[in-house]
């Protein structure tokens, strides 16, 4: 990884939280090594616990999203979504919430009110309890509204173990829908964006549809949400870990009209947007056609595409052929084009 | 509860995260309601899991305290130790943790390592893995350096059944150690406090000290960690839980010179003041002389003291005896003297 943090002088950067290289570094030169175990050294976005047998997962996200309302969502709704999609990703059928919430002097309760009823009511519709939590108040200028934290417990009932680590060159790669959906939503929705668009966030929990997934191909290998940095950034994640390399299909990628248009006018690549109810898929090319077959009919996954392969790389590049016949890195960026949007 | 919150027009304040009664009236009007199930009714600081036949406690805590580094501690230890804590009054095994990070761009890397370092420190002192974690980045101005979530996961060995339920009228309340150690120690670590002290603060962590307590007196009924708001507010909180009252004896009250002279100097009262490194227990009468010699055999428990009983009271008030022999209402209060103390 190129990019030595400088702890001495150094200061965090806004890119420091992006999902990108700029991440990965300060994860594995400052907090990695201090916390050193095994089970946070598998680098899974959930851990499995080995007391229970394995059969316990636990994962834990922060949101910070900017703004807090946006077509398609909020940041509780977000909240919920996204740590249950970590523990679905995983394998672990998601059971409990603990949720933390960190409120600025002065934000109205009646938005609170409005971001805890649409957290409830996700939860609520995904099926798990909030089981335990905590509220701190900064002062006025500490905060930005409300940062939700919340924590996921989740059983692991398929015996299917999956993890980066059982990637395999000749793998295939799928993903259940439109890629950039959430990023350009966000975007869309700050004032100073001048971007206009009828683009919804894809914020939904990924639960039902990995467990359908698991059912119909129990030999699946990894998933992964692409959320922060998106696509490309969880394929370059995943190739590191892996020790391999990825070829993508640029023109089996599924992007919506809008995401198109609104990369086009931005100077953006929809492989770089944060999605919020996507997974990526690794399987062995005998059984993709079923388990793509299972993705699509499932309504979180009508537009489901085997989008690329794994391919053996000692460098762990991750490259893409265009819709115009050539081939391009897709750049493990140090951070995200969008900060701030998850 | 009085304190009706007015959720239209109403805004966030920084007393509704002080623990005391605003804290109280928001989860009880605002987030209790739109969560509502019955582990998290329960109103424990963890939550102790179906799934896994009782065996399984989970507990979540954010720290927003300022400074960041004050004598004993920074928020770093603090956030271990914290979660710890709520896993062991509630009689738990404390085993891992999820540590979640919100920072401020522009943050010094040097004192974010110095934090983490100090956080391992802590969870290997305590024999407790980090698992799974999660980081953001907020612009400058919209955080306050770092703060930090922790989750913890925890295994409830023994058969006791702990909770505010259980305190009966006739038990007997202990504290394994001097109050307001903390609170005192990190204001006085405040640029504008004015105020000198040797005051180190009590954060530790206290599952080996429980540990010793269940095994000496399997019948303890309860036991809580007095942070935000001291001994009084949670005093008052288990009186409402239990519906009971509860009398203490100010001359038992163990409290160090230093916080005397402080809370003197200051106008507050030790039993206002958080404290990170104490808890309070409750048993039988009969069981109080054995699990205050169990206390006091701790190294964190040399300066325990048998401090009040509970008695039947529909009101649930709590009530002191002073030096002087007058009586007063140990009143819960709205807010934290001290905020962001955690």
């Amino acid at each position: 990884m190129a990019g030595k943090l400088d702890i001495q002088q150094g200061v965090v950067e806004l890119q420091h939280g992006s999902g990108g290289r700029a991440t990965a570094t300060l994860l594995q030169e400052l907090f990695l090594p201090a916390f050193a175990n095994p089970i946070l050294a598998a680098g899974n976005d959930q851990a499995t616990l080995p007391q229970f047998q394995n059969r316990l997962a636990i994962t834990t996200d922060s949101h910070v999203i900017y703004p807090l309302f946006f077509p398609g969502g909020n940041i509780g709704s977000l909240a919920v979504h996204g740590t249950i999609n970590d523990l679905a990703v995983g394998g672990a059928r998601p059971k409990h919430l603990a949720a933390n919430f960190i409120l600025e002097e002065g934000f109205p309760l009646a938005d609170l009110q409005r971001i805890v009823n649409h957290m409830a009511e996700a939860a609520i519709d995904a099926g798990v309890t909030v089981v335990t939590g905590d509220t701190k108040v900064v002062e006025r200028g500490k905060g930005d509204g409300v940062y939700i934290t919340t924590t996921g417990v989740g059983i692991l009932d398929s015996d299917t173990i999956l993890g980066a680590d059982r990637i395999r060159a000749g793998d295939a790669i799928l993903v259940n829908g439109t890629l950039g959906d959430h990023g350009i939503a966000v975007m869309a929705a700050r004032p100073d964006s001048g971007l206009v668009t009828e683009l919804q966030s894809d914020s939904q929990s990924l639960h039902r549809l990995t467990a359908a997934m698991l059912q119909a191909c129990p030999s699946i290998h990894c998933m992964r949400d692409p959320t922060r940095g998106g696509l490309a950034a969880a394929l370059n994640e995943l190739a590191h870990q892996a020790r391999v390399g990825m070829r993508i299909e640029e023109s089996h990628l599924p992007v919506t009209a809008e995401v198109r248009a609104a990369c086009e006018l931005l100077g953006f690549d929809p492989v770089n947007i944060a999605n919020e109810g996507k997974l990526i898929a690794f399987c062995s090319q005998q059984h993709a056609p079923a388990l793509l077959a299972a993705i699509r009919e499932h309504p979180q996954g009508k537009e489901a595409a085997i989008i690329g392969t794994v391919v053996e790389d000692p460098s762990c590049k991750v490259s893409m052929r265009t819709r115009f016949g050539g081939t391009r890195l897709l750049e493990w960026k140090w951070g995200d084009p969008l900060p701030r949007i998850c």
